[in-house]
């Protein structure tokens, strides 16, 4: 079995669900004062992007992988843009 | 032109600097509460098989995006370490 893909699997496995703790954080705290806006709203129009790409390319693999992505990042970015509408 | 190249490179370079302003705002708050650490360990560690995989297959784009990426969630991954150990 070749080394490579494997690698290429972990690595996506990794970046996808490194956003589920963070998720969990934000769910419990409804804290997102540190959280940058800009961020979540650039990450998650490139990850809506992605889907487009594999979609796009037939990839299902990408399509998931960020659908799961959006899923989590879009909570975040909906929890961070209840507190910035509560603040003003 | 075709369009789904372009909806790739557009899609890569989002989520690549989306963590930009995140880095900007940490360096700056230097207030990490909000961030979830196993994110950044997860992320970063997926971050840096990206680069491996990107090696491995001579992918020129996915080494310099993921490099990219790694010296951003690096940054904010180091000022949320130091702020743990500050605490304990």
């Amino acid at each position: 079995m070749e080394l490579t893909p494997i690698i290429g699997n972990v690595a996506a496995f990794l970046t996808t669900v490194s956003f589920l703790p963070q998720a969990i954080k934000t769910i419990r705290s409804r804290n997102t004062k540190q959280l940058s806006l800009p961020m979540y709203l650039l990450f998650v129009t490139g990850v809506a992007l992605w889907i487009c790409y594999g979609v796009s390319n037939k990839q299902l693999p990408i399509i998931i992988g960020n659908a799961v992505t959006l899923l989590l990042a879009g909570t975040i970015l909906v929890y961070k843009l209840l507190e910035e509408s509560h603040e003003n």
